[in-house]
């Protein structure tokens, strides 16, 4: 067949059908690409053909393009073995760092110009074939390596699109930077709060409402798999955090300066929280589109079967789109509140249908 | 009447008519309390007594109980007044701080014996008189300082209690650690990472997902209230704060030691990540119960109005009670991956159900 962007795209070997690999597999042979599945590991290989993945043999002859979804440590030699093999014509990674591995791919091969680094923006809390999907990228960003030579990114474009994600061009360095900003420093600052309520009184944790809750939700990840992260992003991850130590030291230094400095004090703490302001509101919003200003429906809500289908279906019958949702848990009550983001201008209209059929909106 | 606990609580003062003190002045008028409003702004009395929260004048002689809702740094002259006056039996604050005020007003005062400081877990985003709820305390902590006079405690937990907060006992200098840890500690953390997210690329911003989202929401909150805050909370939330940067500063040296000695600092940004784990781990889950290990069931479902609640009746009708509700944000897609949270073995269960309805369930 013929890809997206003109480019031929009719045979595929995927080598590591875990999570990524497979849902890989799955999105291609929804679009009629001939794949191949390769892992060290013959089960993981076996479950992936079952699940219709592809074949569990390798490719007679070069296929048009190869993907890479091993761990990171490994990549850069499975990358190389491909490439100086001549097994595929194009030959592109999907690991979460990407340039120490775009560095030796370069270094080691004797073909890197058929090489292209790339990072699907895609993720489950499961791992391994069983938890693929074939729409797993679907609306996601991948990151393409915008260093790499023009054909062998058209390629790697043509394959994301059948994939249903989006090509996101950036340099291998661009890369590694955004994710340390948007993943890697998040995780370790989330990790650097949970690790004092380690420390904490029962009494303490008990106070605990939603705000420590999302602040210290990814807390929750994999040790090992974090290690490697940030091992392997160490340079730009140690960067941030070195800034983001300036900012708190500064913070601290106001706090023990107050007796002797009000004035500068308090003009210290508030420029940080006002450039937290700043920050927070540059996130994009739901689809990518630029952040909306929901407002928020606060309702009352029984904890039992049924109760939320019956507050969305009369939400729903007022003619609101709820854009988002959170239950606030509340310590020794039966019921909770929910908070149903709409936008601006609906919510006067949902609180009065809702109230109008019993619920209370806490307005 | 005759409140809970066997004490007296037929009238009140209420003096601050903002969200806090409105609310319970509501709270109390449900239980039939003779609740008199004072404010230093005329109109925001006058707005509380249109809601029903109370009568818009002093009282005619001494009331039982004065709860004080004003701001921090007025709280301990307002309180000393009162007690000076002679106004109530018993009086009450409901700042978020509590040792600098209790110190003050024992310093202050010639009667502080009647004073007991106190603070319910319980806020809104909004603010002033009109955004109170009669049942904004319901089920919440409320924090009652147990280095008060017996008598002025039973007065306030009486008050607590009919209000439906959860009486909670600690001294003053147990709730101010407590809250830099649960709240304070938090904001700030947040607020670092989005001040880096300030100086970020934009296209580096386009990579972010639901995690950094989490992790910097409360980064949104009002700059002025929070310096406030964090200047009436100065040294706990200092000390935690030195603390923070210790563990932080760790691993910027792990990150930088990579080279010469990657086991010792991978073991150290291991033990980091461990420790994050366990403490997210203790915080309470729902109700304040101890932490559930929901399972998530992760559903595609599109961006329009209905879909949410047909996905919701569909899971009540399977007999499946949804503990905790996510929206993941695709970018460029209209269709969103809603993930349920329910009790562990249950999940199988409502994945079959769902499945067989036509839903797109990903496991």
């Amino acid at each position: 067949m013929t890809a997206p962007g003109g480019t031929d795209l009719r045979s595929c070997l995927v080598v590591g059908t875990g999570l990524i690999g497979t849902s890989v597999a799955l999105a291609l042979r929804r679009s009629g690409v001939s794949v191949h599945l390769r892992d060290r590991d013959p089960l993981a290989v076996r479950r992936a053909a079952d699940l219709g993945a592809g074949e569990p043999s390798e490719p007679q002859g070069r296929v048009d393009v190869a993907v890479v979804a091993v761990s990171p440590s490994a990549t850069a030699r499975v990358v190389t073995d491909l490439l100086d093999g001549g097994v595929a014509a194009t030959v592109m990674d999907t690991a979460g760092v990407k340039a120490e591995i775009v560095d030796d791919v370069r270094r080691l091969s004797s073909a890197p110009s058929r090489f292209v680094g790339t990072h699907p923006m895609a993720g489950r809390e499961r791992s391994g074939p069983g938890a693929a999907r074939a729409d797993l990228f679907e609306g996601r960003p991948w990151v393409v390596e915008s260093g790499a030579e023009p054909p062998a990114r058209r390629q790697a474009e043509a394959l994301v699109a059948l994939c249903g994600g989006v090509p996101v061009a950036m340099s291998a360095d661009e890369h590694d930077v955004a994710v340390a900003l948007v993943s890697h420093v998040p995780q370790v600052a989330a990790t650097l709060v949970a690790a004092r309520l380690a420390d904490g009184r029962a009494d303490a944790l008990a106070l605990a409402g939603q705000g420590v809750r999302d602040v210290t939700r990814v807390a929750a990840s994999d040790a090992d798999l974090w290690v490697d992260v940030l091992v392997a992003n160490a340079e730009p991850v140690a960067r941030l955090l070195t800034d983001l130590g300036a900012d708190l030291d500064a913070a601290v230094t106001a706090l023990h300066a107050l007796a002797a400095d009000p004035g500068g004090s308090r003009r210290a703490l508030r420029d940080l929280l006002v450039r937290g302001n700043a920050g927070r509101a540059r996130l994009p919003g739901k689809h990518g589109a630029p952040p909306t200003p929901y407002v928020v429906v606060p309702v009352v809500v029984a904890d039992r079967p049924g109760e939320l289908a019956r507050l969305l279906a009369d939400a729903g019958a007022a003619g609101v789109n709820v854009e988002d949702i959170r239950i606030e848990h509340s310590p020794g009550q039966p019921v909770g509140l929910v908070e149903l983001s709409v936008s601006p201008g609906v919510d006067e209209q949902l609180t009065a249908a809702l109230t109008g059929l019993g619920w209370v909106v806490h307005r």
